[in-house]
């Protein structure tokens, strides 16, 4: 069994719209690859009582968590504390993380806003990383990474060697033109039957140009079956009287 | 108070990072506008344990439940059996929506496949709309809705005049070239302190260009509260020696 990963994005500005998320795909597209997929993802704002209470939840549920935002040196920043007391510990100056902050922005600019990039829960580990000097940290399962999407994923870069890894997720799609998902639902759904393991899932597409089709793809970690079950897909696109194309659709 | 929203995106394809959301914002910013602000955001797979426990917890917990997702034709279409096990009710044909349905697709071509898609939980009211002869549904406080944008925009549109509505979250924005989050820390969680009621947030931006800077934004429903504390954040830009900048950076 790959092990399991979930997400928890934590920040007012993805629930009131101000910002369209970025991470959430690129968490779900490189958690596939290291074989350790997403499971679920939760957007919650920034209140304390509901990061302690989704975060003791979800790192009791899944093998390994990531949360993105409030890590920075705002009052609305408040993630490291929550993780703190989610786990039972102190939030408290990091000497490592502090010494590294101190020598980059020298004494005088150290502020104490600053500072308090610098306080992690007792026991985390910091994630440095090469975007900036204010770490990410990992706590116990719990894999605490920056909102802003560059520092995110060059966190993520750092911390990934460190993760559980499983099968990589590996995927087939063919697509068709001008087919309706109510005409291979009946013949899809075989497929899913003959092989369980595999997800085998339909979406439609609407091109930039007006031509509509759907797309059909399986997932899975067994190379030998995805090709067995991309081969039926193939076959009852055909069957169809439309013609299999390999591949994503360009849309 | 205003009436609380969540909204439960059922997909594997976003958890599986084949496909950019497209939902979350659109949502966030339209609840904002009826003043029934989204709280919480749940993006789940396609199992049916998991949407109806999910459901069940979420429609307790908020005013209105949105759901984006499942609701096709397909054998991944599991939405609606799901919302009618959590509501504890059969899955039945909708008469009315399958007279449309036929209607619109004819006799011949209205197969057991499309014929899914007029299946309804039993109270449930149909969300007819402008993009899909098949129709979303209402059923309690928990409004189903369409994954494809565009359709889902649709019914989104057809259902709000009946959802609960609140005052309009309305917001202000100054922002600054150069200007570290660090550096305004403090004075920020002094406007946050005078208006307890608003949501004060600080926003790292970069342009393409690459010119960086911070937006601070305060939101709320309160027009007053916001010109008071719009004016105390520019003046903070201002004395932090920067130019304050009305409105959101262009990036």
């Amino acid at each position: 069994m790959n092990p399991t990963s979930a997400l928890i994005v934590i920040g007012n500005e993805i629930l009131s719209g101000r910002t369209q998320d970025a991470n959430i795909r690129y968490l779900a597209v490189h958690l596939g690859e290291i074989g350790a997929p997403l499971r679920e993802v939760r957007v919650i704002p920034d209140i304390a009582d509901t990061i302690v209470a989704t975060v003791t939840e979800m790192k009791a549920r899944y093998d390994q968590v990531f949360t993105t935002g409030g890590i920075g040196p705002t009052h609305d920043d408040i993630t490291s504390a929550c993780i703190a007391e989610a786990f039972g510990v102190p939030l408290e100056l990091h000497e490592e993380t502090a010494a590294l902050m101190e020598k980059h922005y020298g004494r005088d600019e150290f502020t104490s806003a600053r500072q308090r990039m610098a306080m992690l829960p007792r026991g985390a580990t910091p994630i440095t990383n090469s975007r900036s000097v204010a770490p990410g940290f990992t706590m116990g399962n719990v894999h605490v990474m920056a909102g802003v999407p560059s520092i995110m994923q060059a966190m993520f870069e750092s911390v990934a060697p460190h993760l559980k890894h499983g099968e990589p997720i590996d995927s087939r799609t063919w697509h068709a033109l001008n087919l309706y998902e109510s005409v291979v639902a009946a013949p899809l759904e075989v497929v899913q039957k003959h092989y369980p393991h595999l997800d085998v899932g339909s979406y439609p597409f609407q091109r930039d140009d007006g031509r509509r089709g759907i797309a059909l793809v399986v997932k899975g970690t067994s190379q030998k079956d995805l090709d067995a079950a991309a081969g039926e897909v193939r076959d009852l696109i055909a069957a169809a009287g439309r013609e299999p194309l390999e591949g994503e659709p360009s849309i």
